[in-house]
């Protein structure tokens, strides 16, 4: 066999098949995960491209160093201390080609085949991926309205000594738009504080709260294995693949440097300067308020759609912030079924399989917001809801 | 353990260490590897994109697909279809975040723990890097004047039928310069099209050819397993990270797409839609001209230098392009020690050691010409004719 178990075994996005049919010019979709345009901030990142190319020359072209540029790194730890009180140094953080680009290397540097890695259930496709070219073990935790399960948690840790890290997403999370409470973080912290395992705590939504207070990090500042995985993708822009990880981990960070090293040797420079450029240059709080007053309106109108057209049997979560909400019918009813009769209506959404790792024909469903008008939503919703009523739950199975 | 065996085993880097001491103002650094900031168009870039944003506003800032900009693909393939005779469609390339990425990709997709790949010895540090993190065997071959040691080359595959890949570099390599002979790379496909492995040609250099004639790939229109990387990290910038890899394989290029997406979704579309927007609207050969000017004058210095300034006795390579002169001491003669006596004199260089996957204390050594002029080569490489002339060989082993 010319090819390698672990590429075999690496699931290749469903998600992608589906956003292929879902992006006919006629589909109402809710399937894909885009930010709004809108989160662009095209004027002020032209002028700190200008002002990056007067300044820097051909600084901005050159090769450049692999733990990324130190203004970045300085402006990012500044922000993390001033939100959430932390003392992050510069030297904490690697920027990296996206947070995805984090995933991957956190998973090669802490995992030899067939260790294990807890995941929530459900949970972020992308993550999945990018853990499973190292082959691991995966141990899904139950993700509740409140975070993880915390029982389940601690029995899985408590069972599985090869266990090297979590993997969570505690703010809007991917696929299901839940934020952990406070309590739930401080219960998590508790049981993981026992182990020798590293916390990852994913958070390219977090900016994106709309209601309610910010709530601190399960980790950060007092477990020794904390990560924090960060991104520009949602406030500023995707197309650039800025992200960052800190840690005060000195050993793991310099493991993952040596892993991004012989990845891609460093991240884009132009784009680390030109971003860093633009946030210093800028109001970011006055630019995410624009973003989170146009994310609240798109899912106040789905909420408002969904109380109005769907069948009171079913349930779905309300964020406070982010991109998702996640929608559960009734016991024993396919989510994929459901996919197909929708797509003869027109309406497209992500069934909730590709989110588990050891589950299909599940009852629930992705829903996206972020890139359609009030009113495209209420019909979209409106289109679902008459499908929902008309057939009954054992035709879908 | 909390890492994995696969991180502590890959070599982070020893040039890193050296180019730290050789980054000093007052040393004469032949040590590096960048390209010449003479090779970043950065006129043509800024109005590259600016005409970019205008033209294709939030698209260069959303996210994108994993293969690459279409158009940029297209352009590809219709510069290798002109320049080698090949029939290459834009669904045979992948755009990668430089062509390191592509290194590990590869061996991700193909490479089980302690499966063989052969690289030449010397090689490129930085694919052993990429490839260590699928904790292969490696097989050295021995890199000749000519190319690969053909014969070694050929029971090495019959004798280890674990092997997945073959990498080589086959113009101006890395760290020696030397470019495969027509002669050599015609034996090296007899050799191969007969074993069920991929041969890589890593090829960042071959545009910056000054003397001699373009040659054929190796495998590229004729092997079924062939794969050509490329860059333009050597010819535009490599701050934007862009590199590609090329090959008919189907199977194995959705192999790479697919660990790709895992890896950090898709490369950076800005600078995609920017590199892409360049090329069409200027001749890219005047640039090239540019660059290749420069760097054979400084070729010819370092070289007439070492005529006049080294003994008799020490032997080394005549580039007819790229960026690297290596260089051959008396047998028994440590690179490493002499690199201690340079760096005394302010002169820095690579030492050979990290260049061999199990070799150490090498009489070799790596000269890098193309960031100095010609009055600085001249001075640096008369210091360290000094030194080999004072010290006798026995004191540097």
């Amino acid at each position: 066999m010319l090819y390698s178990d672990k590429i075999l075994r690496t699931p290749s996005s469903f998600i992608r098949n589906i956003l292929k049919v879902a992006s006919a010019e006629d589909v109402i979709s809710f399937a894909g995960g885009l930010p709004n345009p809108i989160s662009f901030p095209i004027d002020g990142l032209q002028k700190a491209i200008n002002e990056a190319i007067e300044v820097h020359g051909p600084k901005l072209f050159q090769y450049s160093t692999t733990e990324g540029y130190l203004p970045l790194r300085q402006y990012i730890a500044d922000k993390y201390n001033t939100n959430f009180g932390l003392a992050i140094e510069p030297e904490d953080i690697l920027i990296t080609t996206g947070s995805q680009q984090a995933l991957e290397l956190i998973s090669q540097v802490l995992v030899n085949k067939g260790e294990g890695i807890i995941v929530e259930e459900p949970g972020y496709l992308g993550a999945l991926q990018a853990f499973s070219l190292t082959e691991p073990t995966f141990y899904p935790v139950q993700l509740t309205e409140e975070g993880l399960n915390v029982e389940q948690l601690a029995q899985t840790l408590y069972e599985n000594p090869c266990i090297k890290f979590i993997y969570t997403v505690p703010n809007f999370h991917n696929p299901t738009g839940i934020t952990y409470t406070r309590e739930n973080r401080e219960a998590i912290y508790e049981v993981v504080k026992k182990f020798d395992v590293v916390l990852i705590e994913d958070d390219p939504y977090g900016d994106l709260r709309w209601n309610g207070e910010k709530l601190p990090y399960i980790g950060a500042g007092r477990l020794e294995n904390s990560v924090i995985l960060g991104s520009f993708s949602k406030i500023v822009t995707p197309g650039f693949r800025i992200g960052y990880m800190i840690t005060k981990n000195k050993e793991l960070l310099n493991h993952v440097n040596t892993a991004k090293q012989a990845t891609d040797l460093h991240t884009n420079i132009f784009s680390q300067i030109v971003i860093h450029d633009y946030l210093v240059k800028n109001d970011l709080t006055t630019h995410i308020t624009k973003i989170t007053d146009l994310y609240q309106q798109q899912a106040r109108s789905m909420i408002q759609a969904m109380e109005k057209y769907f069948p009171p049997t079913i349930t779905y979560t309300k964020p406070d912030g982010g991109m998702f909400i996640w929608v559960t019918l009734e016991e024993g009813v396919s989510a994929l079924e459901l996919f197909n009769k929708a797509m003869e209506a027109k309406v497209a959404f992500v069934p909730g399989d590709p989110f588990y790792t050891n589950k299909s024909n599940v009852n629930t469903l992705r829903l996206n917001y972020t890139n359609s008008s009030p009113e495209v939503i209420e019909e979209g919703i409106k289109r679902l809801g008459k499908i929902l009523y008309e057939i009954p739950s054992k035709q879908l199975i």
